[in-house]
């Protein structure tokens, strides 16, 4: 697995194939956002995720960057990942289109507030380019992400959007999947673990929903670097409470008796 | 998931997708094996094995009866797993051949005090039926099990170890193999989800090693019906303590919330 960060929340270097935990802040306005990030920060996650999507005033670029102000300030130095999702990847529907939305990535970026910014794979070519050039001129990490809240692609397919990822210039690969059987959750997990020996970024995988959960506890093992663990509420179905999240991390951690892959 | 037991040590009937928990007891003594039990009963394992390599006196068939009179009687109700594992698959060597394993099996059956006999179903196809008929006679259920502790065979070798074990008649088909990558763990896992969906009869599976120890917390969620943990001490490498094991299953439990697959 390659580390998305040199150290975690406590200060420590990540280790073996345990993730780091992420949780995504849902908030409507400005109090809510706020308020989940003060619930959220002594449960001490290694990164926070603004998914701005859910944010009303998400049209409000000033509204934005005042509220991200004051998230940096309550967050510290705990790295923030700047996430606008797609209605069709999960997200919530946004009065802006995908122009608008790689302005406010650019305006974002050039705050430096924000430590990533994820931005999904399958938008035009043109957009994914700007938003490289403005994440990459601001030394943001950019997560290319790839969504299907459908089904499970087969394997190659899946090995192939971490890959993309990596050709079109991300630091990081993201692949989130619906699986319809078990089956799926197993291929997204096997295509995740052969991409790990193929690229040189950080990945991180999932798939969703309460028959994908399992992935989200075991993704590690298998090369997946981050997980998303519910904070106040969920982002996405199937995600974990973080305690629990941690709890699963650290049993899993004995049982393998510090064993490297 | 076909479920192994009726109801498990608190009462419940099994449910969805969590596996029953099983504590193997390797006491060289008498003593021994009893005051493993009488550790780890307080734990509430679902089932007991006795893993009678261990036993010093194996030879004795007296002795063996002896101790597992007095192993009943510590176990109330509890159901006990009898099994002679050989050295290749991952036992204790004994000191004695095949035939004798078998005319013990079947003065063991013929007591009664036990409810599952498990027998490698590698050994000669003669063997294997004398066991199927001295079990069947006394009303103990047949466990047909196979292991390889070098390696973890190709997905439909995998899958038919399954089904001819539930052609040679058992009651419970059990896999138990070594992963060298973490795509033989995912391979076994789906071997068993595509066996759970052919064979009538409860299947256990688990990859070894702290590489495979993951699908001791996850094979519930593919089709395995049961989970060694260890009680006082392993006896097959990648065990998880039981307390660990049943913390790991509220965890998934809860991340599923219940979900009818």
């Amino acid at each position: 697995m390659k580390h998305l960060l040199v150290l975690d929340s406590r200060g420590r270097k990540p280790g073996g194939e345990t993730p780091l935990v992420c949780t995504p802040l849902v908030g409507r306005t400005r109090e809510r956002v706020l308020a989940e990030a003060a619930h959220i920060l002594p449960k001490s996650p290694d990164l926070l995720e603004w998914r701005v999507d859910h944010f009303g005033a998400i049209a409000d670029t000033a509204a934005v960057i005042e509220t991200l102000r004051e998230l940096r300030r309550a967050a510290g130095r705990l790295p923030i990942i700047f996430t606008c999702r797609a209605k069709e990847g999960g997200g919530h529907r946004v009065p802006i289109g995908a122009k608008e939305v790689v302005a406010l990535h650019e305006a974002v970026a050039a705050t430096r507030m924000v430590d990533f910014i994820d931005f999904e794979i399958d938008n035009d070519a043109e957009l994914v380019r700007h938003v490289r050039q403005s994440t990459q001129a601001q030394e943001v990490r950019l997560i290319l992400s790839y969504h299907n809240h459908s089904y499970t692609p087969g394997h190659e397919f899946l090995v192939d959007r971490f890959l993309e990822a990596e050709r079109l210039g991300a630091d990081v690969a993201m692949v989130q999947v619906k699986p319809r059987e078990r089956a799926d959750v197993l291929r997204l997990l096997a295509a995740t673990a052969e991409a790990d020996t193929k690229v040189r970024i950080p990945l991180i995988s999932m798939s969703i929903g309460p028959l994908g959960s399992v992935s989200r506890i075991v993704g590690g093992l298998f090369g997946s670097s981050l997980s998303f663990a519910v904070g106040e509420k969920a982002s996405a179905p199937g995600q974990i409470p973080i305690d629990d999240l941690v709890t699963a991390f650290d049993i899993i951690r004995r049982a393998r008796g510090g064993e490297m892959l």
